[in-house]
C-alpha cells in the first residue's frame, strides 16, 4: 500500500464521514479525496514528473493535508519546510532537495520572494489563500483545483519508493533530508492505529505544526481510520482549548510548551473534556507530577511518546501494560512519566559502550538504537551521514537512556549533550527534574560549558514561572540537596524564554552560546 | 520486521504473561521464546540451512506454535501439512516443497511410514510426544530442545522472504503451494491488531486447525500483542465450549460447521460468557437468523470473515461501521451477515466481464480483485499459475460478488461454481439461502451438473436436521416459492454430511462426483 491508497480507501468506505471539520470547511472524505486529486492532477499539469520534490510552505491548513495526499497520489515526494526558518535556511533545503515547485501560504508571499531573491531553483508556486505576485509563474489554489481535471489516475509508488523529505532542525551543520518511505509512512499509521486504538469514532485536532512529523503521522493514521481532522492554524493557548472543547476532540499530540501553556490556563479544568480520551506529548522529559496535573486538568489518559524524524516518528510510548495499571496511582504516574517502551513495530535496545544490551537496573546508561520498517532508509543524497548513523542495521539514536524492568526506557540525554566533569558522566535530565522539583521553576535546561580545570562545568538555564522568585544560589543549594554535588549547577542564567528548534525541542547548543540574560521584568 | 521478532518483543516486553495455558502447559512468553529458539537450534543442527524448507505435520498442540516461530527464526520455510490428507497427497506436496526435514505428532507415525515408503525426499523427523522408529533418523522433541544449545542467533530475513509454504486444497488439479512472506504475515498480524482491537488482555482459542490459516494468522497476532493463547488439539463441539468457558476467552475463529455444532449444543447458551467479546467465522454465506441465533447463545459480537491462503488470509470482514451501529438491530444483523467491506490492508475491487468497477447496487455481480502487502508474491514453482492469478497487479480471487452502498461485498459463488442454465446465470448461494430457510434443513450445497437440453441443471445436496423430515418435491416447491423457478434445484440429494476441504470449506467438486445416498437413519 501507499500513502494515497489510504485516502482512496476512506473516501470509498467513508465517502460521506467529516473528514476536516470546523472554521467553515466542513469536508466529507468524499470531498477530500477529489480535492486531493484535483490538487494531483494541479502538480503534474506543471510539469512535475514521479520522483519530483515538492515544497510546502504553510501553517496548519486543511490544505496541509490535501497536499500530503495529493503529492503521494503525483508521486512525488512531499517536502514540508519549517515555517519558523530564515529565507536562507529554506533556500538551502529548497536547493538540496531540488524542488521546483512550491505550494505556499499567501501570507508567506515575502518569505517566498526572498527566498526566490536568493536564487531557489522554484519555477512555479499554489498559493493557498491568496494570489500574491512573485517572480514565477503562480496560481491560486482554489482555481488550481477547479481548473484541474476532476478524474486523475493516481500514481502506485512501490513501499520504498521515498515520500516525504523532512529537513532535521539542523542543530549540528547542514540541515538533511530524512527520507521517509511509503511503507515507512503507511507502517507507522497502522501501528498507531492499533496501539492507540485509533477508529471513525476518533476527532484528531491537528494543534502542533503540521509540517513536522509530531503531528503529520496523525494524518495518515487518523484518514485510514477514517476519524476527523479539525486544526488550529497557529498555536494560542485559549484558542487550542476551545478547539479541543468545542470540537469534541477525543485524541491529539501536543509540544510539551503547548501542553504547559494549555494546563496553566485557568480556564483548563472546568472545561468539558467528557470527549477527550487521549494526550500525547513528548520531545522532553517530564515528571511524574507534570501527568498528575495533566490528567487532572484533561481528565484523560496521557501518553509520554518519543520519536526522531528519522523513524516517523514514534519509537516509544509510555501505555502502561495491563499488570501495570494494576498498581497505585503513584506508581502508574511514574510509568506515564517515562520515555515509554517500544512502540509496535519497532525493535528497539540501548547499548552500552561495550557494544552489548545495558542491564534493565533504571542505573546503566547506553544508547538508544532501533530499526523496523518505520526507519529511514537514509540522508536525501549523503550516503556518508547515512552509513554513519547506522551501525549493523541499527540506527543510532543519538540518546542515551536506562531501562527498567518492564522494558520501559527513560532517556537521560542526548549523548552529544552529556557532560563529563571532573571524569564524572552527568545526564543533563537528572539535573533538570531537580531543578523542576523547585516550586518556582517553570523551564530548565542543563548543559555542559568547557572549564579549564574541569573539563566541563555544569550550567543550567531557568525559566521561573510568572511572579516566583528564585536566586541562582538558592535553586543551585536546592540541586545540592537532592542531588551528589558535582552534579549541581556552578551557574544559573535567568532567561524570559528558552531557545527551541522548529519541532518544539529545547535548543542548548543555543543556550551554550547564549549570553546570560537578566530575566524579564516581572519574573523576579 | 520478521515474524520471530514478533515472539522476541513479546518476551522482552511481557516475559511473564501467559503465553500458552491450559492442559497443564503453562507457558510464560520468556519460556515460550526460549523453547522456540532451542527449537530453531535443532534444525539447523540437522543441517538445514536458511531458505528451505521444513514441514510439519500436527494436530493443535502448543508446539505447532513453536515450530512457527522456531521455523522463521531459523530462517526456513515452515510448510504446514494438511493431517487430512492421504499418504499420496502428502508426498506429492513434501515433494513439491522439496523439504528435508519433518516435524510431526507420533501419532502420525504409521502416516509418517507410508509417505517415507512412498518416497517422500525426507531425512530426518523430529517427533512431538514419542519416539517411534521410523526409516530416516529421527528425535524426540523434548530431547531435541534439551540437547540444543540455549543461545541461537536468529535470522534476520528480508521483508519478503519467503516464511510459510502453505498448499492449497487442490481443488483443481495439483495441489499448488501458496507463498506467503514475512511482510505478508507480519503486516497481517498488525492489521488484525488495528482491526479487532487484540491486546494483551485477549485470549485466543486455537480451535480451528492451525495447519490452515483461518487460525494460524492469530499465532502472530495473539503473539505480538502479548495475549493468551489456548488450544484444542482436535475438534469437538462439547470440548470447544468447555475449552472457551473454562480459559474465558475472548475472542477466536471457527469453521462455520463448528460453530454450527456448538450452536446446536444444548449446554451452549447456559454457560458464562462473559468473557467472550467476539466470535469470527467465515469460509461460508451466513443468513442473518444463524447470525442473531449465535449471538443470541453466545452474547458477543459476529464478525463474518472472507480470505484465502493467498491473502494471508483476510479480505474482508464484517465489523459494523459506526453509522450502521445505529440501525435497528435487524438491519445490523444483515450487514454482519455480509461477506464484509475490506480488511484495513487490503485494496479490494469488484470487476464485471467488461473489466470495470460493478455499480454498488448490491445487484450487479462481478469478481473480487484485490492487493497490498497481505497477497503472496505467488506460488512455489509454478510461474504459470502465478502469472495467471494476476491482471495488472490485482489477484483475481476467483470469487463473485455484490457490493452494497455501504461498500460491504457479498460473494454470491465461486466462478467456476456459478450455473448457466439455460442461458440463466444461477448463483448457487442465493439458492443456499433458500434452502437454508427452510426448518428440517441443517446444511446444503448448489451446484450444477451437465444437462443435454439446459446446458447445466441446479441440483443441490441437503443434510436434514436430526430428527426433522423433507422430501425433495417439498423442498424443490420452498425453493420455488422464493426464488425465480429456473433457480429451483432440478434434483436434490440427501446426504448425512457434506464433503469438504481440509479447510472446511464444502468440496463441491466432489458433491458433483458423488453419487446420491440415502439420507442416514434417524434423518428422515
Amino acid at each position: 500500500m501507499h500513502i494515497a491508497s489510504l485516502l482512496a480507501r476512506a473516501a470509498r468506505l467513508h465517502p460521506t464521514n467529516a473528514a476536516i471539520a470546523g472554521g467553515g470547511r466542513d469536508q466529507s472524505y468524499a470531498a477530500f479525496q477529489a480535492r486531493a486529486s484535483r490538487l494531483a492532477a494541479h502538480l503534474c499539469s506543471r510539469g512535475l514528473v514521479p520522483g519530483e520534490r515538492v515544497s510546502v510552505l504553510s501553517w496548519n491548513v486543511p490544505e496541509f493535508l490535501e497536499c500530503y495526499f495529493a503529492g503521494a497520489a503525483a508521486g512525488l515526494v512531499v517536502n514540508p519546510l519549517n515555517v519558523r526558518l530564515s529565507a536562507l535556511e529554506q533556500v538551502e533545503v529548497v536547493r538540496d532537495c531540488g524542488a521546483r515547485h512550491l505550494v505556499a501560504q499567501a501570507s508567506f508571499a515575502p518569505l517566498v520572494a526572498e527566498i526566490l531573491a536568493l536564487g531557489a531553483p522554484l519555477e512555479g508556486v499554489t498559493w493557498i489563500g491568496g494570489a500574491p505576485a512573485v517572480s514565477v509563474p503562480s496560481t491560486e489554489y482554489e482555481r488550481a483545483l477547479a481548473e484541474a481535471p476532476a478524474a486523475f489516475p493516481p500514481c502506485e509508488p512501490a513501499g520504498d519508493a521515498p515520500a516525504h523529505l523532512y529537513y532535521t532542525s539542523g542543530t549540528t551543520g547542514r540541515a538533511k533530508g530524512v527520507i521517509l518511505t511509503h511503507r515507512n509512512v503507511v507502517t507507522h499509521a497502522l501501528g498507531a492505529i492499533a496501539e492507540l486504538g485509533l477508529s471513525e469514532r476518533d476527532t484528531w485536532a491537528h494543534v502542533a505544526p503540521l509540517f513536522h512529523l509530531a503531528d503529520a503521522w496523525a494524518t495518515f493514521a487518523i484518514t485510514w481510520a477514517g476519524g476527523r481532522h479539525v486544526w488550529l492554524e497557529r498555536f494560542e493557548a485559549r484558542a487550542a482549548l476551545d478547539l479541543l472543547e468545542r470540537e469534541r476532540v477525543t485524541i491529539t499530540n501536543l509540544i510539551p510548551t503547548m501542553l504547559n501553556l494549555m494546563v496553566a490556563d485557568e480556564t483548563a479544568a472546568g472545561r468539558d473534556w467528557s470527549a477527550l480520551r487521549a494526550l500525547l506529548s513528548g520531545g522532553a522529559p517530564i515528571a511524574p507530577e507534570v501527568v498528575r496535573r495533566i490528567v487532572a486538568t484533561f481528565r484523560c489518559e496521557y501518553v509520554q511518546t518519543y520519536g526522531m524524524t528519522e523513524t516517523s516518528p514514534y519509537l516509544t510510548l509510555s501505555l502502561l501494560k495491563e499488570h501495570l495499571k494494576q498498581l497505585p496511582e503513584a506508581e502508574q504516574l511514574r510509568y506515564r512519566a517515562k520515555t515509554g517502551r517500544p512502540f509496535a513495530t519497532v525493535e528497539l535496545c540501548v547499548v552500552g559502550d561495550d557494544g552489548r544490551e545495558v542491564a534493565p537496573d533504571e542505573r546503566t546508561v547506553g544508547e538508544i538504537r532501533v530499526r523496523g520498517e518505520t526507519v529511514t532508509p537514509g540522508y536525501w543524497k549523503r550516503p556518508e551521514e547515512t552509513a554513519a548513523a547506522f551501525e549493523d542495521g541499527w540506527l543510532k539514536t543519538g540518546d542515551l537512556a536506562v531501562v527498567d524492568r518492564e522494558g520501559y526506557v527513560t532517556i537521560v540525554d542526548r549523548k552529544k549533550d552529556m557532560i563529563i566533569t571532573g571524569g564524572e558522566k552527568v545526564y543533563s535530565t537528572e539535573v533538570e527534574h531537580a531543578l523542576y522539583a523547585h516550586p518556582a521553576v517553570l523551564e530548565a535546561a542543563v548543559f555542559g560549558t568547557p572549564d579549564p580545570v574541569w573539563g566541563e562545568q555544569v550550567e543550567a538555564a531557568v525559566v521561573l514561572r510568572a511572579g516566583a522568585a528564585a536566586s541562582a544560589e538558592e535553586l543551585v543549594e536546592h540541586c545540592r540537596a537532592h542531588l551528589a554535588h558535582y552534579k549541581a549547577p556552578r551557574a544559573i542564567r535567568f532567561l524570559a524564554e528558552l531557545p527551541r528548534t522548529g519541532s518544539g525541542k529545547i535548543a542548548k547548543h543555543g543556550l551554550r552560546r547564549k549570553p546570560s540574560t537578566p530575566p524579564a521584568p516581572g519574573f523576579c
